[in-house]
Protein backbone atom coordinates (compact mmCIF):
# COMPACT_ATOMS: atom_id res chain seq x y z
CA UNK A 1 0.00 0.00 0.00
CA UNK A 2 1.60 3.67 -1.06
CA UNK A 3 1.09 6.41 1.45
CA UNK A 4 -1.87 7.44 -0.89
CA UNK A 5 -3.60 4.11 -0.33
CA UNK A 6 -2.88 4.59 3.68
CA UNK A 7 -4.49 8.00 3.24
CA UNK A 8 -7.72 6.00 1.67
CA UNK A 9 -8.08 3.61 4.05
CA UNK A 10 -7.92 6.39 6.92
CA UNK A 11 -10.71 8.51 4.77
CA UNK A 12 -12.08 4.70 4.20
CA UNK A 13 -12.40 4.50 8.72
CA UNK A 14 -13.61 8.14 8.82
CA UNK A 15 -16.32 7.57 6.85
CA UNK A 16 -17.06 4.89 8.52
CA UNK A 17 -17.36 6.56 11.94
CA UNK A 18 -19.61 8.98 10.61
CA UNK A 19 -21.52 6.57 9.06
CA UNK A 20 -21.71 4.89 12.91
CA UNK A 21 -22.20 8.31 14.05
CA UNK A 22 -25.24 9.30 12.52
CA UNK A 23 -26.92 5.76 13.10
CA UNK A 24 -26.45 6.34 16.83
CA UNK A 25 -27.47 9.62 16.22
CA UNK A 26 -30.90 8.08 15.01
CA UNK A 27 -30.94 5.39 17.66
CA UNK A 28 -30.71 8.42 20.01
CA UNK A 29 -33.17 10.33 18.32
CA UNK A 30 -35.99 7.45 17.81
CA UNK A 31 -35.43 6.31 21.35
CA UNK A 32 -37.21 9.97 22.65
CA UNK A 33 -39.53 9.49 19.45
CA UNK A 34 -40.47 6.37 21.19
CA UNK A 35 -40.67 6.60 24.72
CA UNK A 36 -42.66 10.40 24.03
CA UNK A 37 -45.04 8.61 21.45
CA UNK A 38 -45.26 5.15 23.95
CA UNK A 39 -44.22 3.68 20.17
CA UNK A 40 -43.90 -0.06 21.46
CA UNK A 41 -42.96 -0.98 17.68
CA UNK A 42 -40.35 1.33 17.46
CA UNK A 43 -38.53 0.44 20.61
CA UNK A 44 -38.52 -2.59 19.72
CA UNK A 45 -36.78 -1.55 15.86
CA UNK A 46 -34.16 0.36 18.26
CA UNK A 47 -33.40 -2.40 19.97
CA UNK A 48 -32.79 -4.56 16.92
CA UNK A 49 -31.16 -2.00 14.90
CA UNK A 50 -28.29 -2.31 17.58
CA UNK A 51 -26.88 -5.34 16.25
CA UNK A 52 -25.75 -3.15 13.14
CA UNK A 53 -24.31 -0.49 15.46
CA UNK A 54 -22.34 -3.71 17.01
CA UNK A 55 -21.48 -5.35 13.82
CA UNK A 56 -19.86 -1.52 12.62
CA UNK A 57 -18.09 -1.32 16.13
CA UNK A 58 -16.23 -4.90 15.04
CA UNK A 59 -16.00 -3.83 11.68
CA UNK A 60 -14.03 -0.55 12.52
CA UNK A 61 -11.67 -2.45 15.42
CA UNK A 62 -11.15 -5.05 12.63
CA UNK A 63 -9.96 -2.81 9.41
CA UNK A 64 -7.94 -0.98 12.64
CA UNK A 65 -6.04 -3.90 13.38
CA UNK A 66 -5.36 -5.23 9.95
CA UNK A 67 -4.21 -1.22 9.24
CA UNK A 68 -1.46 -1.61 11.61
CA UNK A 69 -0.28 -4.86 10.94
CA UNK A 70 -0.25 -4.10 7.33
CA UNK A 71 0.96 -0.67 7.60
CA UNK A 72 2.83 -0.37 10.49
CA UNK A 73 2.15 3.29 11.27
CA UNK A 74 3.86 5.61 13.40
CA UNK A 75 3.37 9.06 15.41
CA UNK A 76 -0.14 10.50 14.52
CA UNK A 77 -1.45 7.72 11.79
CA UNK A 78 -0.70 5.45 14.92
CA UNK A 79 -2.59 7.98 17.02
CA UNK A 80 -5.37 7.91 14.66
CA UNK A 81 -5.98 4.46 14.38
CA UNK A 82 -5.75 4.09 18.43
CA UNK A 83 -8.45 7.00 18.69
CA UNK A 84 -10.54 5.34 16.29
CA UNK A 85 -10.66 2.25 17.90
CA UNK A 86 -11.33 4.10 21.22
CA UNK A 87 -13.81 6.04 19.61
CA UNK A 88 -16.09 3.41 18.07
CA UNK A 89 -16.01 1.94 22.15
CA UNK A 90 -17.78 5.40 22.70
CA UNK A 91 -19.94 5.31 20.05
CA UNK A 92 -21.53 1.89 20.68
CA UNK A 93 -21.85 2.68 24.48
CA UNK A 94 -23.85 5.52 23.59
CA UNK A 95 -25.94 3.34 21.54
CA UNK A 96 -26.64 0.86 24.38
CA UNK A 97 -27.88 3.66 26.51
CA UNK A 98 -30.32 4.09 23.59
CA UNK A 99 -31.09 0.86 24.03
CA UNK A 100 -31.62 1.07 27.78
CA UNK A 101 -33.89 4.16 26.94
CA UNK A 102 -35.98 1.60 24.14
CA UNK A 103 -36.19 -1.38 27.12
CA UNK A 104 -37.30 1.57 29.81
CA UNK A 105 -40.09 2.87 27.34
CA UNK A 106 -41.25 -1.16 26.64
CA UNK A 107 -41.57 -0.84 30.51
CA UNK A 108 -43.90 1.99 30.33
CA UNK A 109 -45.61 1.61 27.43
CA UNK A 110 -48.88 1.20 29.66
CA UNK A 111 -48.82 3.52 31.87
CA UNK A 112 -50.47 7.53 31.51
CA UNK A 113 -47.23 9.49 32.23
CA UNK A 114 -47.01 11.85 34.98
CA UNK A 115 -46.67 14.81 32.94
CA UNK A 116 -45.86 15.85 28.73
CA UNK A 117 -42.17 14.67 28.22
CA UNK A 118 -41.10 17.84 26.88
CA UNK A 119 -37.34 18.24 29.10
CA UNK A 120 -36.28 15.00 28.60
CA UNK A 121 -36.34 15.07 24.56
CA UNK A 122 -34.55 18.31 24.70
CA UNK A 123 -32.19 16.98 26.58
CA UNK A 124 -31.56 14.42 24.00
CA UNK A 125 -31.53 16.78 21.14
CA UNK A 126 -28.83 18.64 23.31
CA UNK A 127 -27.15 15.49 23.45
CA UNK A 128 -27.49 14.83 19.69
CA UNK A 129 -26.14 18.00 18.78
CA UNK A 130 -23.18 17.35 21.09
CA UNK A 131 -22.55 14.17 19.33
CA UNK A 132 -22.38 15.31 15.97
CA UNK A 133 -20.17 18.57 16.82
CA UNK A 134 -17.85 16.18 18.48
CA UNK A 135 -17.82 13.52 15.84
CA UNK A 136 -16.67 16.49 12.98
CA UNK A 137 -14.24 17.69 15.37
CA UNK A 138 -12.57 14.45 15.39
CA UNK A 139 -12.78 13.76 11.55
CA UNK A 140 -11.66 17.31 11.31
CA UNK A 141 -8.67 17.34 13.75
CA UNK A 142 -9.89 20.59 14.95
CA UNK A 143 -8.67 20.84 18.81
CA UNK A 144 -10.81 24.42 19.21
CA UNK A 145 -13.77 22.65 17.68
CA UNK A 146 -13.21 19.95 20.19
CA UNK A 147 -13.42 22.34 23.30
CA UNK A 148 -16.35 24.22 21.81
CA UNK A 149 -18.26 20.54 21.52
CA UNK A 150 -17.27 19.83 24.99
CA UNK A 151 -18.60 23.08 26.58
CA UNK A 152 -22.19 21.76 25.80
CA UNK A 153 -21.74 18.90 28.26
CA UNK A 154 -22.35 21.79 30.40
CA UNK A 155 -25.44 22.88 29.64
CA UNK A 156 -26.39 19.16 29.70
CA UNK A 157 -25.09 18.38 33.18
CA UNK A 158 -27.39 21.64 33.88
CA UNK A 159 -30.57 20.42 32.52
CA UNK A 160 -30.08 17.34 33.77
CA UNK A 161 -29.92 18.43 37.43
CA UNK A 162 -33.47 20.37 37.16
CA UNK A 163 -35.11 17.75 35.30
CA UNK A 164 -33.41 15.20 38.23
CA UNK A 165 -34.61 17.67 41.12
CA UNK A 166 -38.10 17.96 39.37
CA UNK A 167 -38.67 14.37 39.30
CA UNK A 168 -37.73 13.75 43.18
CA UNK A 169 -40.29 16.39 44.05
CA UNK A 170 -43.06 15.31 42.25
CA UNK A 171 -41.78 11.28 43.65
CA UNK A 172 -41.83 12.88 46.97
CA UNK A 173 -45.66 13.55 46.29
CA UNK A 174 -46.79 10.59 44.16
CA UNK A 175 -47.06 6.81 45.33
CA UNK A 176 -48.62 5.75 42.59
CA UNK A 177 -45.99 6.60 39.80
CA UNK A 178 -42.34 6.11 41.52
CA UNK A 179 -41.87 3.02 39.39
CA UNK A 180 -42.22 5.51 36.34
CA UNK A 181 -40.54 8.32 37.65
CA UNK A 182 -37.71 6.21 38.62
CA UNK A 183 -37.43 4.88 35.17
CA UNK A 184 -37.64 8.33 34.10
CA UNK A 185 -34.89 9.66 35.94
CA UNK A 186 -32.70 6.37 34.51
CA UNK A 187 -33.46 7.94 31.00
CA UNK A 188 -32.17 11.26 32.20
CA UNK A 189 -29.01 9.93 33.88
CA UNK A 190 -28.58 7.63 30.35
CA UNK A 191 -28.61 10.82 28.43
CA UNK A 192 -26.16 12.67 30.81
CA UNK A 193 -23.53 9.24 30.11
CA UNK A 194 -24.04 9.83 26.32
CA UNK A 195 -22.74 13.53 26.54
CA UNK A 196 -20.07 12.08 28.98
CA UNK A 197 -18.99 9.39 26.06
CA UNK A 198 -19.50 12.64 23.36
CA UNK A 199 -16.66 14.77 26.09
CA UNK A 200 -14.10 11.34 25.12
CA UNK A 201 -14.44 12.19 21.90
CA UNK A 202 -13.43 15.31 22.07
CA UNK A 203 -10.69 14.66 24.49
CA UNK A 204 -9.33 12.08 21.81
CA UNK A 205 -9.39 14.61 19.07
CA UNK A 206 -6.78 17.02 21.72
CA UNK A 207 -5.04 13.61 21.81
CA UNK A 208 -4.89 12.60 17.99
CA UNK A 209 -3.14 16.06 16.84
CA UNK A 210 -1.30 17.03 20.50
CA UNK A 211 -0.22 13.50 21.67
CA UNK A 212 -2.02 14.78 25.35
CA UNK A 213 -4.25 12.99 27.11
CA UNK A 214 -6.88 15.81 28.73
CA UNK A 215 -9.10 15.09 31.31
CA UNK A 216 -12.38 17.27 30.09
CA UNK A 217 -15.01 15.29 31.93
CA UNK A 218 -14.25 16.81 35.45
CA UNK B 1 14.46 -5.04 21.01
CA UNK B 2 14.59 -8.93 21.10
CA UNK B 3 11.47 -10.98 21.06
CA UNK B 4 12.66 -11.33 24.35
CA UNK B 5 12.82 -8.04 24.91
CA UNK B 6 9.18 -7.83 23.69
CA UNK B 7 8.07 -10.52 25.98
CA UNK B 8 9.22 -8.61 29.11
CA UNK B 9 7.42 -5.67 27.92
CA UNK B 10 4.08 -7.50 27.58
CA UNK B 11 4.60 -9.07 30.75
CA UNK B 12 5.11 -5.89 32.12
CA UNK B 13 1.58 -4.70 30.78
CA UNK B 14 -0.18 -8.07 32.63
CA UNK B 15 1.53 -6.82 35.83
CA UNK B 16 0.07 -2.91 34.95
CA UNK B 17 -2.98 -4.49 34.35
CA UNK B 18 -3.16 -6.61 37.61
CA UNK B 19 -2.13 -3.79 39.46
CA UNK B 20 -4.71 -1.30 38.14
CA UNK B 21 -7.36 -4.28 38.68
CA UNK B 22 -6.58 -4.30 41.94
CA UNK B 23 -6.81 -0.77 42.56
CA UNK B 24 -10.06 -1.14 40.78
CA UNK B 25 -11.36 -4.00 43.28
CA UNK B 26 -10.23 -1.85 46.28
CA UNK B 27 -11.87 0.73 44.96
CA UNK B 28 -15.15 -0.97 44.79
CA UNK B 29 -14.23 -2.54 47.71
CA UNK B 30 -13.87 0.39 49.59
CA UNK B 31 -16.87 2.31 48.25
CA UNK B 32 -19.46 -0.26 49.68
CA UNK B 33 -17.78 -0.22 52.89
CA UNK B 34 -18.04 4.09 52.55
CA UNK B 35 -21.42 3.59 52.03
CA UNK B 36 -22.83 1.01 54.20
CA UNK B 37 -20.43 2.81 57.47
CA UNK B 38 -21.95 6.88 56.16
CA UNK B 39 -18.23 7.71 55.69
CA UNK B 40 -17.90 10.45 54.23
CA UNK B 41 -13.86 10.60 55.00
CA UNK B 42 -13.73 7.69 53.09
CA UNK B 43 -16.15 8.30 50.41
CA UNK B 44 -13.70 11.71 49.59
CA UNK B 45 -10.85 9.52 49.58
CA UNK B 46 -12.08 6.73 46.93
CA UNK B 47 -12.89 9.97 44.60
CA UNK B 48 -8.95 11.29 45.60
CA UNK B 49 -8.06 8.02 44.15
CA UNK B 50 -9.46 8.02 41.45
CA UNK B 51 -6.64 10.06 39.79
CA UNK B 52 -4.59 7.48 40.27
CA UNK B 53 -6.94 4.59 38.53
CA UNK B 54 -6.66 7.96 35.31
CA UNK B 55 -3.13 7.95 34.99
CA UNK B 56 -2.41 4.12 35.16
CA UNK B 57 -5.20 4.02 32.46
CA UNK B 58 -3.01 6.53 30.24
CA UNK B 59 0.25 5.17 31.07
CA UNK B 60 -0.66 1.73 30.04
CA UNK B 61 -2.64 3.19 26.87
CA UNK B 62 1.05 5.23 26.18
CA UNK B 63 3.32 2.29 26.60
CA UNK B 64 0.84 -0.02 24.02
CA UNK B 65 0.94 3.00 21.54
CA UNK B 66 4.97 3.10 21.94
CA UNK B 67 5.13 -0.47 22.04
CA UNK B 68 2.85 -0.72 18.63
CA UNK B 69 5.57 1.76 17.15
CA UNK B 70 8.42 0.18 17.98
CA UNK B 71 8.25 -3.76 17.80
CA UNK B 72 5.56 -3.29 15.01
CA UNK B 73 3.65 -6.94 16.20
CA UNK B 74 1.51 -8.86 14.01
CA UNK B 75 -1.19 -11.12 14.91
CA UNK B 76 -1.64 -12.19 19.05
CA UNK B 77 1.17 -9.80 20.06
CA UNK B 78 -1.05 -6.97 18.25
CA UNK B 79 -4.12 -8.53 19.47
CA UNK B 80 -2.91 -8.32 23.21
CA UNK B 81 -1.66 -4.72 22.64
CA UNK B 82 -4.83 -3.90 21.07
CA UNK B 83 -6.82 -6.10 23.74
CA UNK B 84 -4.68 -3.91 26.76
CA UNK B 85 -5.79 -0.72 25.33
CA UNK B 86 -9.49 -1.65 25.55
CA UNK B 87 -9.15 -3.93 28.93
CA UNK B 88 -7.91 -0.47 30.63
CA UNK B 89 -11.01 1.40 29.07
CA UNK B 90 -13.50 -1.16 31.11
CA UNK B 91 -11.02 -0.73 34.07
CA UNK B 92 -11.08 2.75 34.28
CA UNK B 93 -15.16 2.92 33.54
CA UNK B 94 -15.54 0.70 36.67
CA UNK B 95 -13.61 3.16 38.69
CA UNK B 96 -15.67 5.79 37.77
CA UNK B 97 -18.93 3.49 38.77
CA UNK B 98 -17.02 3.75 42.47
CA UNK B 99 -16.57 6.79 42.33
CA UNK B 100 -20.52 7.42 41.23
CA UNK B 101 -20.87 5.38 44.51
CA UNK B 102 -19.11 7.12 46.66
CA UNK B 103 -20.67 10.58 45.77
CA UNK B 104 -24.12 9.38 46.69
CA UNK B 105 -22.19 8.02 49.57
CA UNK B 106 -21.45 11.67 50.39
CA UNK B 107 -25.28 12.72 49.21
CA UNK B 108 -27.09 10.58 51.68
CA UNK B 109 -24.64 10.70 54.41
CA UNK B 110 -26.93 12.61 56.82
CA UNK B 111 -29.85 10.33 56.25
CA UNK B 112 -30.69 7.47 58.51
CA UNK B 113 -30.97 4.26 55.72
CA UNK B 114 -34.24 2.94 55.42
CA UNK B 115 -32.99 -0.58 56.29
CA UNK B 116 -29.36 -2.17 56.86
CA UNK B 117 -27.62 -2.56 53.58
CA UNK B 118 -27.19 -6.39 53.42
CA UNK B 119 -27.56 -7.07 49.37
CA UNK B 120 -25.99 -4.24 47.90
CA UNK B 121 -22.80 -5.32 49.56
CA UNK B 122 -23.35 -8.72 48.74
CA UNK B 123 -24.12 -7.94 45.00
CA UNK B 124 -20.41 -5.93 44.96
CA UNK B 125 -18.57 -9.01 46.53
CA UNK B 126 -20.08 -11.10 44.00
CA UNK B 127 -18.82 -8.47 41.60
CA UNK B 128 -15.30 -8.10 42.84
CA UNK B 129 -15.27 -11.68 42.51
CA UNK B 130 -16.12 -11.25 38.96
CA UNK B 131 -13.33 -8.36 37.87
CA UNK B 132 -10.52 -10.94 39.31
CA UNK B 133 -11.20 -13.87 37.43
CA UNK B 134 -12.18 -12.02 34.28
CA UNK B 135 -8.67 -10.28 34.43
CA UNK B 136 -6.99 -13.69 35.90
CA UNK B 137 -8.01 -15.22 32.73
CA UNK B 138 -7.28 -12.57 30.23
CA UNK B 139 -3.60 -12.27 31.39
CA UNK B 140 -3.76 -16.35 31.67
CA UNK B 141 -5.43 -16.12 27.82
CA UNK B 142 -7.41 -18.72 29.34
CA UNK B 143 -11.03 -18.90 26.75
CA UNK B 144 -12.41 -21.45 29.35
CA UNK B 145 -12.16 -19.24 32.67
CA UNK B 146 -13.26 -16.36 30.63
CA UNK B 147 -16.34 -18.00 29.78
CA UNK B 148 -16.29 -19.26 33.34
CA UNK B 149 -15.82 -15.97 34.82
CA UNK B 150 -19.01 -14.42 33.15
CA UNK B 151 -21.58 -16.77 34.61
CA UNK B 152 -21.17 -14.81 37.68
CA UNK B 153 -22.92 -12.40 35.67
CA UNK B 154 -25.93 -13.96 35.60
CA UNK B 155 -26.48 -14.00 39.21
CA UNK B 156 -25.52 -10.66 39.80
CA UNK B 157 -27.94 -9.28 37.59
CA UNK B 158 -30.65 -11.93 39.36
CA UNK B 159 -29.84 -10.46 42.50
CA UNK B 160 -30.09 -7.07 41.02
CA UNK B 161 -33.14 -7.78 40.33
CA UNK B 162 -34.55 -8.70 43.61
CA UNK B 163 -32.93 -5.59 44.78
CA UNK B 164 -34.62 -3.09 42.59
CA UNK B 165 -37.99 -4.69 42.72
CA UNK B 166 -37.32 -4.91 46.94
CA UNK B 167 -36.16 -0.84 46.97
CA UNK B 168 -38.94 -0.18 44.33
CA UNK B 169 -41.60 -1.64 46.77
CA UNK B 170 -40.92 -0.18 49.60
CA UNK B 171 -40.48 3.31 47.71
CA UNK B 172 -43.88 2.90 46.70
CA UNK B 173 -44.88 3.04 50.16
CA UNK B 174 -42.37 5.37 52.31
CA UNK B 175 -42.90 9.34 50.49
CA UNK B 176 -40.23 10.42 53.16
CA UNK B 177 -37.31 8.31 51.78
CA UNK B 178 -37.78 8.32 47.81
CA UNK B 179 -34.16 10.52 47.15
CA UNK B 180 -32.60 8.29 49.29
CA UNK B 181 -33.87 5.17 47.89
CA UNK B 182 -33.50 6.72 44.13
CA UNK B 183 -30.02 6.45 45.37
CA UNK B 184 -29.64 3.34 46.20
CA UNK B 185 -31.41 2.60 42.69
CA UNK B 186 -28.55 3.86 41.03
CA UNK B 187 -26.20 2.12 43.19
CA UNK B 188 -27.40 -1.27 42.51
CA UNK B 189 -27.63 -0.17 38.59
CA UNK B 190 -23.75 1.00 39.11
CA UNK B 191 -22.76 -2.71 40.44
CA UNK B 192 -24.62 -4.53 37.50
CA UNK B 193 -23.06 -2.03 34.98
CA UNK B 194 -19.34 -2.58 36.74
CA UNK B 195 -20.38 -6.49 35.95
CA UNK B 196 -20.92 -5.73 32.19
CA UNK B 197 -17.58 -4.32 31.49
CA UNK B 198 -15.93 -7.25 33.58
CA UNK B 199 -18.10 -9.44 31.02
CA UNK B 200 -16.34 -7.44 28.58
CA UNK B 201 -13.00 -8.27 30.04
CA UNK B 202 -14.16 -12.24 29.26
CA UNK B 203 -14.72 -11.43 25.65
CA UNK B 204 -11.19 -9.46 25.30
CA UNK B 205 -10.04 -12.67 26.25
CA UNK B 206 -11.67 -14.81 24.09
CA UNK B 207 -10.95 -12.23 21.08
CA UNK B 208 -6.85 -12.47 22.09
CA UNK B 209 -6.79 -16.22 21.90
CA UNK B 210 -9.37 -16.85 18.89
CA UNK B 211 -9.33 -13.50 16.96
CA UNK B 212 -13.19 -14.01 17.18
CA UNK B 213 -15.28 -11.17 18.87
CA UNK B 214 -17.95 -12.33 20.61
CA UNK B 215 -21.04 -10.58 22.60
CA UNK B 216 -21.77 -12.21 25.65
CA UNK B 217 -23.35 -9.12 26.92
CA UNK B 218 -26.81 -10.50 25.95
Amino acid sequence: MTRTGFDLALEELHNDLLRMGSIVEKQIHQCMEALVKQDEELAQQIIKNDDLVDKLNRDIEDKCIKLTAKEQPLARDLRTIFTTTKLVTDLERMADYAVDIAKITLRLKNEKYIKELIDIPKMAVMVNSMIKSSLDAYVAADVENAYAACKLDDEIDELYKNIFNELLTIASKDLKNVNQITQLLFVCKYLERIADHATNICEWTIYLVTGEQKDLNE
